[in-house]
């Protein structure tokens, strides 16, 4: 579209062929890597590709914005990564296969070393995960970043938020925390040990999306999502979504790494129940599938957490403390207009 | 994704059962009508979709900017049609069926008067394309608009912009350079006859995607797409990109249409050449397919004008004049960068 606020090119604008590249051609340059399963990417109205016989496809969108999302500071190679590695999370926590993305981002100007640096982060995830960027959009406007990925799924296979059963544990990758520590590391708002305030931001510029864990627990896992939000708060989704509850146990609650790094245990325990932007996985899974999943763990080197179970009091979810107690916890999510 | 700038929630943040829906709910609940076509639609990591058998997938992405893109006043209905309307547009250009779409949009705040027209413009998009909203993503941030639009056709039936052959006939769709004047009559360049301005202002407004020509063209079109950015602008895609050139012959444009408007003739020229926003279909076909395709014309009710053909001469873009006289054009897109 062109813009209405400025005045159309003439019709017969004397351009001469030597003319230089656009700035603009500069930073589609910077986006046309080749592809290594989309039938037709990028330069005609559309990209073309085609599912594998049997395959659902799952599809997700993710917009980030500048401020509200991400530091305007923030490394734009970083930034890259990340904003694919977010939308890769997503598939994770269906059990999909991420194959396509599609990048549409708005640019104050056309800073190229800033796009060069994006662009090798961006691509960085992308090869990490076997991604094509199949097509997008670029235009001027405010920082923004809108990605749209595509995955197959084997038809049925999908894991959605519904799932859960009373009776079912309740499992966590990895190490939720970290990035909310890292947040509050930056913000000045809490001292870490070097080396664990290292490790505590790195988790939050350079999510590690769970793809293969997402994948290797189709047909274990009854329900699963990403913790993007918050532990307490995604779960709430699933409880809703599967008309369950849940008692968490404390002493499970995977706290000694967030400890190590130098944070108070006050903080580190919020971090790890509700801080956001870790994008580990969160599911549940019948008992009799423990031994598998504790088998899944060790082949990924990758520590599962079994931090709970789920109940069929509907909606309500309990902390069951060391000494036995059981406190209610209120899950909120994050509310970008709250 | 939590947004860095701000605190994140407390862990126990007793939010009552009874508390209302946040304005966020609000907005989720104003883009969560039914689906008809959609496997799983919003409200998961991912939505899942299947494609029919035999179906390769075209998919397109458009972000529409506030002051880049539109107006920041636009009626919010007819941007809602607009912002879906141009993506359906890239789909049908391609000879594709459009069946899904995915809405990001960033707000500056939640204005429920807004959402709401803008929703009932998208849905009504939707509704007249058989498009499902099947997800989408909704932030706090300068006025954004990121539809991403996904589409069937027939495993190796697409039109892409790469199939003009010498002899080819050239085509263009409807009227082109309606919008570009209701453009220049809304800035006050132009005084147009009340009937006629309200058309031009119509076709800014509320551009009618050629779906069905572009579904009828499969077979009958060797290159195709949609003048978004401007006739000759986007002819010089289908030039690059099929190593051609073209003459179009001046008195086969049609511009009976736009001087019945009360406009000039050079501005009407000017917006029929290289006036953008019309989302007509600019298409290339052998002659032997002229029949057909007037048959085609007159099935649809839509004027199909024959307006020059592809010669030899890569790159070369002449207009022929009345008294067959060749201008060399030099057709120059529009760059958001430039």
């Amino acid at each position: 579209m062109p813009r209405p606020t400025e005045s159309a090119s003439p019709a017969t604008f004397p351009r001469p062929a030597s003319a230089p590249p656009s700035e603009f051609d500069l930073i589609r340059r910077h986006f046309s890597r080749g592809t290594r399963h989309t039938d037709l990417a990028g330069g005609d109205d559309a990209a073309l590709l085609s599912a594998r016989p049997g395959m659902q496809l799952a599809v997700s969108t993710d917009m980030l914005v500048s401020g509200t999302h991400f530091f305007a500071d923030t490394d734009p190679q970083d930034l890259g990564w990340k904003t694919l590695a977010v939308n890769v999370s997503d598939l994770a926590a269906m059990g999909a296969e991420p194959r396509w993305a599609f990048l549409a981002l708005a640019l104050p100007a056309a800073d190229e070393d800033w796009i060069t640096a994006f662009a090798r982060g961006f691509y960085a995830c992308a090869d990490a995960f076997g991604v094509d960027l199949a097509g997008g959009d670029t235009t001027r406007g405010p920082l923004n970043l809108s990605v749209t990925i595509i995955g197959e799924v084997p038809a049925g296979a999908a894991i959605g938020r519904a799932g859960a059963r009373a009776g079912d544990d309740l499992w966590v990758s990895g190490q939720p925390g970290l990035a909310a520590l890292g947040l509050a590391a930056l913000r000045g708002e809490v001292d870490l040990d070097p080396p664990g305030r290292q490790g505590c931001i790195a988790a939050l510029q350079r999510p590690q999306p769970r793809v293969a864990l997402g994948l290797a627990l189709r047909g274990l896992a009854s329900a699963m999502l990403d913790v993007s939000d918050g532990l307490l708060g995604d779960l709430a989704h699933v409880l809703a979504q599967s008309g369950a509850g849940a008692v968490i146990d404390s002493a499970a609650l995977p706290l000694a790494a967030l400890l190590a790094t130098g944070a108070p245990e006050d903080k580190a325990r919020a971090c790890l129940l509700a801080g956001g932007d870790d994008y580990e996985l969160l599911f549940t899974a019948a008992a009799s599938a423990r031994t598998d999943i504790d088998a899944l763990s060790r082949r990924l080197a990758l520590p599962l957490h079994r931090i709970g179970r789920i109940t069929g009091r509907a909606g309500e979810c309990l902390l069951r403390t060391a000494d036995g107690e059981e406190q209610v916890l209120h899950p909120s999510g994050y509310d970008h207009f709250a």
